[in-house]
């Protein structure tokens, strides 16, 4: 058999028990005769704790010190499941971030990865042994400073390693069965791919769903390598990430590949811009200079007895204030009218590869949504989605009908929990 | 000014609180004008968890998974420290062991220095920032795996790093105000010695004075490196370890530096050996195939009647067991009698370099014991010291009447607990 890199999140290991039982499968899969490597995150609410530590010390801590103090925990985890792999008999090595050859820029807190040498990996394997891996942190190649990668750090670890290994498959296991055509809390009847694109979850992770995170699906899709999200907590097979033709005709080619909703938008709109060349310009780039990522743009028609024009756009809610002020400040530059801030939104997204060559599912979306009463705010669209915001006390509603809409249904009702990963 | 290196224990920086307060000290360093390096150990508790949680995934952890886990200690305290010091506008970088260029041998646990490359200290130093090194742990030197010096390990970090960087002092906080003549738990008039010559030190910390682990004095002696042992609880001078001759012709020219006492240790006896040659040789050889260091030996004249003879020594208690085992083994061999084992024992210790040139003082040692009514059981010297062993119960009473006898006792009565060290 080949190499197979496996990925713990921080749920996984959260106790003692855990981690025994997550040695329990990275044993099974060794004996299955595989090169085992295995990526962990931090034991469940280390991170919270350290942070919490720090701020006890430090309003703004330096983020040199932030990502030394963080990534003691992977290396915690990491070095408890390589004694519970030994005891059951089987050689474990442990190895940080630095050692693993996960070489980033020097961006403490959100460092990306820009090489990958795991030569000490490779010599673990070749030797027999597992390699348990610290997810979440590398070594910058400049400062020779410990970084941490942010958000999805531990998943996009794993993927670059599989990568860097020519690994079969990168297994992401979490609490959940897999990918699901919508969350199963808000729709029962969800069910669960058991193939999709890559193109179709990098659409589904950047409108909402968490179960990955978007910058792993990119380095996965870019270097081809397979990901099998499933749980930790049974034998199932999960969904496959791939992006080969699915062989399913039953389900997989179905236009549709799920349902996706996000709660963490807010809308900001600028009523009144004079619709000069140069106005919305200026304005977008107050925004950049406040390191402010929008996602969906709306500029109205300009009304033509008036000459003035709104803009409205969405950008995360932790960012709302500071794109406020950005924006109070430029008011008089500007001169537009007036700032409205609502943080009451969601956006709903209907995701395919299918719909390319399916003419009719944007009115066929739209009719649905407004048989279930459904107001339709803003709306975007990529080749292979379609987006709306609507109000957030709407967002359940809208996904529920979009799903019975589409025949996404199972005749059964899976009881699962839809959780997001940690790192 | 020049080089200070500071270290600071687990139980100064207990909290962030604790971390807080050990910040404000550094900067009063660095604001008189020093360059400063800072030693930590791993806060309060936290090395004992880990341990716990070891102790549950695995009953027998690898050497290097353990070190891996139990350095994840330090560098929680290291990071969350230099932000500390960051906060009072000062910057200041933390360094592993690794990265602070402590190599060591592989020897998982009780690793020994084998060279200190400081480059990334000094540069840090040459840049004007505080450095802050994490104590008790360094990196293989073949292996370039993680290890830990085991116990005493922070202190002779301290050490060693002072005596690469050529620093001026190395200090090491404590919660006690210095070096004592005798125990102020035992002795209420015990007085804080200002200076001590590093043998003195050496044959305190041997006899049980759990103030400075013996490797961490030798060191300081090898290359001549004076240490501050102080409170970093009160601004008080501390107590020097030099090897230089002490001005203070009152106090330090005394014959006797202090009375050390230790409850460590345990007694074995084995009894109706016959008393031939290599039959002794045969009992050691046994035990140190069996890992055991021994202290004290005395073997009693033979009784000429029966040609056999009684061989007892002093062992840590901690290797009792193993010991008893490894010479009921060789019992027919040897042919003894029988084996007798005693753990309520303690070991009083006179030391002091002045003994050297000052006849007497066995006989007077022996004599104030005989007046306070304690029985002496073994006894054993150097040039420099004198040991007894006796009933753990007459400790504190031998302790106590020696103090006095050799005049150590202070006029005041100081009000400090005699702590030990942690890592």
């Amino acid at each position: 058999m080949g190499v197979v890199v496996q990925k713990y999140g921080g749920s996984s290991v959260a106790d003692a028990d855990g981690v025994k039982r997550v040695a329990q499968r990275i044993v099974e899969a060794k004996k299955a005769g595989n090169s085992v490597v295995v990526v962990v995150s931090a034991m469940g609410d280390t991170t919270d704790e350290l942070i919490d530590l720090a701020e006890q010390v430090s309003p703004l801590p330096p983020g040199r010190e932030m990502d030394m103090l963080l990534t003691a925990g992977e290396r915690i985890s990491m070095a408890l499941l390589a004694m519970a792999v030994g005891n059951l008999g089987h050689e474990a090595r442990s190895f940080t971030g630095s050692q693993a050859g996960v070489i980033t820029d020097s961006a403490h807190g959100k460092a990306k990865i820009i090489d990958v040498t795991p030569s000490r990996i490779q010599a673990a394997l070749d030797e027999g042994a597992i390699a348990i891996v610290a997810g979440f942190q590398g070594v910058s190649e400049s400062s020779k400073d410990i970084t941490t990668l942010g958000r999805g750090g531990s998943d996009t670890t794993a993927v670059a390693l599989a990568a860097a290994l020519a690994a079969d498959v990168c297994e992401i296991y979490t609490d959940v069965d897999g990918v699901f055509t919508a969350d199963p809390r808000i729709v029962a009847s969800a069910r669960k791919r058991d193939q999709i694109s890559y193109e179709e979850m990098l659409e589904m992770a950047a409108c909402g769903a968490k179960i990955l995170h978007l910058r792993c699906v990119e380095y996965a899709r870019r270097y081809g390598m397979p990901i099998h999200v499933r749980s930790s907590f049974s034998h199932k097979t999960g969904t496959w990430i791939t992006d080969e033709t699915p062989e399913d005709d039953t389900m997989e080619q179905a236009i549709i590949a799920g349902v996706a909703h996000d709660r963490s938008e807010a809308k900001i709109t600028v009523v009144g811009v004079p619709d000069k060349v140069g106005e919305a310009a200026r304005i977008f780039e107050a925004l950049a200079e406040a390191q402010i990522n929008l996602d969906m743009i709306v500029q109205n028609v300009s009304a033509a007895a008036t000459n003035l024009t709104d803009i409205s756009f969405t950008l995360p809610r932790a960012d709302g204030q500071t794109a406020m002020t950005a924006l109070t400040r430029i008011k008089d530059e500007v001169g537009f009218a007036a700032l409205q801030y609502d943080d009451q939104v969601g956006k709903v997204s209907l995701i395919g590869a299918g719909m390319r060559s399916h003419p009719g599912i944007t009115a066929k979306f739209f009719s649905c949504l407004a048989a279930a009463g459904v107001n339709i705010g803003m709306i975007s669209t990529s080749e292979i989605r379609i987006s709306v915001v609507v109000e957030e006390s709407q967002v359940d509603d809208a996904v529920t009908a979009t799903h019975s809409a589409f025949d996404l249904d199972s005749d059964e009702v899976e009881a699962v929990v839809y959780g997001g990963t940690g790192r």
